[in-house]
């Protein structure tokens, strides 16, 4: 027992009232009250060496219990932010400054190499967007159809009782693995079965797995431009050191490629993100050619590819590969919803331990229930209605976007990109970049929204272009959306004319 | 058009039978086709320089029409594995080894330091377990209760027409940080908001975002010996300089840990794993200072505070740090059940942007439905209701489990770490280790699956020991386990006293 009152006079505790001590309402409350002392101790409020109010009239001021008061007064004298000088009560430590951490570790540099190059990392462009509008044509909206919510709900609910409460298989639930294998097998000539199928939270997890796997800090590796922020900001914050090689109309320009010598080369050859273009048959050759060449990995990210509007797509670079270097990503993102957060790797032989390894250190695997669920999905069938039922969707608002940019804008605008997905670019080679940026505040006042593919590049674009999601709009709504855009152009032509003249 | 048969005599197809060709059955017909002839190619069934069918009859014998077989020469020619002689036909590239890669990838080398070291892992103990006994006390079941599942069901049917298809917020869905900072608050005296906590994907992923915004390679980090081994592997993989400090019946010997001026030092205070130790309050101090002292970091895994069975719990090291250098990490594997994969992180104010940058870098955040039905699980109460469920019946099944190790085996075991969690440790002083091996087989001849503490430690402990888990079996079970274990000892001494004499 710690304090004693019939030494410490009560009046010690004069002036003292209840506000004095801010209780945060957290926890116990003899840890409270040993906080609110502890901020007092630190405040000056108590001076070091002083004593502090007897425990008895304490508790009466904040209306406690003895023994509350007790308990703060023993972890105070724990701390060595007091000590007890028997019945003379409980005193201020005279060296509390001692006792007191040195400082807040609040405004700390870095702590590690990888923590400071995510400082550096620009702000995303992607993910942080502006307040959305009516007509927001943002990359990354899904398809909203309820009744895909509506179907996936019961799948879920079936999974909770199937999946099991225990840790899931950190590679993948198996049946999911098998339904991917041959769908990617049937789909893309992609010759693999479940064993070589690892599950990962999405695209972004496949990155950083393979990055982690395949390379150290102040590796090279190849990226195209334009790209996906978030795949050039993980592999910076991983270290990588990034060889950024320019895009054309047929995709990576693979003569490029060869004299980086990479480690690894992110590509996204069926429909180049942003800019749309397709990798042509001879450069995925020819980059398989380098790859083997240098021992470098491919990293295909076929990301949008279940999504084909004209004709079929050209093979997968996994499909070509006879030497076993691609790494190639799938993701259910944009084929299901984004906040389901499942994608894949069709691992190589070489580095499916690997890549296995990493991911089971990263979080011990994937949900179970989600992952049980989009099995069940994939094979009941449902899957691919939805995704026939998507194409025909998207193919539908697509074109309406098309005719409509075309009819209210046709003269100013090349649309590059829109073979496949759920994106195309709108060039607009007339405008100047500060036109673009004028033309997209216009738009904001009528509550279009508008972004401009510019800060996907890396060595800006010759002339100012649009990224223009239109999965998250129906086709009416594009229809609008189209006349506005043209609307707008007219209003910064109008505008132009008047400044010249 | 490739191919002509009216020069290629059809002679050429002779002896060859659609058996030799091995169709994979995946992707479009002609690609399978082309892989098929690839291998042809390869095995040197096709000679370098040398005609390939003709491309009518080679349609003919595999019965398929002459568009695909078309198609695949053009593959074939693509890839520069065959040219074309006009109306020669096609023929096999006379250097048809060159345009072969140089080897397959499968056989390599780590490609990363992070790769290298994960591949020198010792295999996981906790992990790969052996076949499941009748009565299994592997540590890490979770306690099966149907009424969770169906709860949890309704909760994730909810929150699947509530959560969105969009990308989820990185760090976390809002109203669960929410509910778990007020929690948090009410249960530790963390003084947090919402602001602080990050989402992760259980204790894991946790510790692999603090290894990576703290540690570079080679940096210092303290570990308990005995540890949990995904922890430490975690680490190793990542490339800290592990340092094992001792536990005793009062937790980490903090005694030890000033000498190794780590920059992260790694603890379960609670209860330590797996011996079951606490860390006393004065160690509990001790450590903060020591950290206060070297700018360490402090990872503090308090992965089964909420099962606690005599007593309040110590303070948190988090609510006693005043230096805000503990990251204070905790799980839902033991308070909902593992498959679910979400844990969160109390960041401190220092660490909280690299946290969460490291997140998003890491899978763009956890799945949304599963945060929001546990977010709603939390609000509505039920969470509360499961647990106070659960620490009843695991308090009972603990009790049972004591009381007839007591009954069956009291003069030659000593309980350990009883206090609280869903695990205890029953150490066997009298035992050599060789005789805990067959121990270990007696029970698993018996259906009951026994299990090692040893492992886990990097010192082995002077007595063998059991580590077991109990939250899998039922009353009844642990009843009968218990018996069976007195059985087995018995056994064991029989043999014993037989090889003697």
């Amino acid at each position: 027992m710690i304090g004693n009152t019939r030494i410490g006079p009560s009046a010690r505790c004069q002036g003292l009232r209840p506000k004095d001590f801010e209780f945060d309402g957290q926890g116990p409350l003899y840890e409270q009250l040993a906080r609110a002392l502890k901020r007092a101790i630190i405040d000056g409020r108590f001076s070091p060496g002083r004593p502090l109010p007897p425990t008895r009239s304490l508790a009466k001021t904040l209306n406690l219990s003895r023994n509350t008061v007790l308990g703060a007064y023993e972890l105070l004298c724990a701390e060595a932010l007091a000590t007890t000088r028997g019945r003379a009560g409980t005193w201020v430590a005279s060296d509390v400054q001692a006792a007191l951490p040195a400082g807040s570790a609040s405004s700390i540099a870095a702590p590690s190499r990888y923590a400071a190059r995510t400082r550096r990392l620009p702000a995303p462009t992607l993910g942080a967007r502006k307040p959305p509008t009516r007509l927001d044509l943002h990359y990354g909206e899904p398809v909203t159809d309820p009744r895909l919510f509506h179907s996936w709900r019961r799948k879920l609910a079936a999974a909770a009782l199937q999946a099991g409460p225990r840790y899931p298989d950190p590679v993948g639930f198996r049946p999911l693995r098998r339904a991917i294998s041959e769908r990617v097998a049937r789909r893309r000539g992609i010759v693999c079965t479940e064993e070589d199928i690892l599950i990962v939270a999405g695209t972004q997890q496949a990155v950083t797995l393979a990055a982690r796997v395949i390379l150290d800090e102040g590796d090279p590796v190849v990226i195209e431009d334009p790209s996906y922020q978030y795949v050039a900001d993980t592999l910076t914050a991983h270290g990588a050191d990034l060889k950024f090689v320019a895009t054309d109309e047929h995709g990576l320009m693979t003569s490029e490629v060869q004299a980086h010598a990479a480690r690894m080369i992110c590509v996204t050859p069926s429909h180049q993100f942003p800019s749309g273009s397709i990798l042509s048959l001879e450069r995925r050759l020819e980059l398989l050619k380098i790859a083997s060449s240098h021992g470098s990995w491919i990293l295909e990210d076929d990301y949008d590819s279940e999504f084909q509007y004209q004709g079929r797509p050209l093979p997968a670079l996994r499909s070509l590969d006879l030497g076993d270097r691609v790494i190639y990503i799938g993701s259910f993102s944009k084929t299901l919803f984004p906040s389901v957060r499942l994608g894949y790797v069709v691992c190589p032989a070489g580095l499916r331990a690997d890549l296995c390894a990493a991911k089971r250190m990263d979080d011990l695997g994937s949900p179970a229930i989600e992952q049980a669920a989009l099995a069940a999905f994939i094979q009941s069938g449902q899957f691919a209605k939805h995704l026939r039922a998507t194409v025909t969707e998207l193919r539908r608002r697509r074109d309406v976007l098309i005719e409509g940019l075309r009819r209210h804008a046709g003269a100013h605008i090349e649309i590059q990109g829109a073979q496949s997905g759920v994106h195309l670019v709108v060039w607009l080679p007339r405008l100047t970049f500060a036109q673009l940026d004028r033309l997209i505040e216009l738009a904001g006042e009528r509550d279009l929204g508008l972004y401009p593919i510019h800060p996907s590049y890396r060595v800006r674009p010759p002339h100012p272009g649009l990224l223009v999601g239109y999965a998250g709009q129906t086709s009416p709504a594009l229809k609008t959306a189209a006349a506005l855009f043209g609307e707008c152009l007219e209003s910064l032509h109008a505008e132009t004319r008047k400044s010249l003249s």
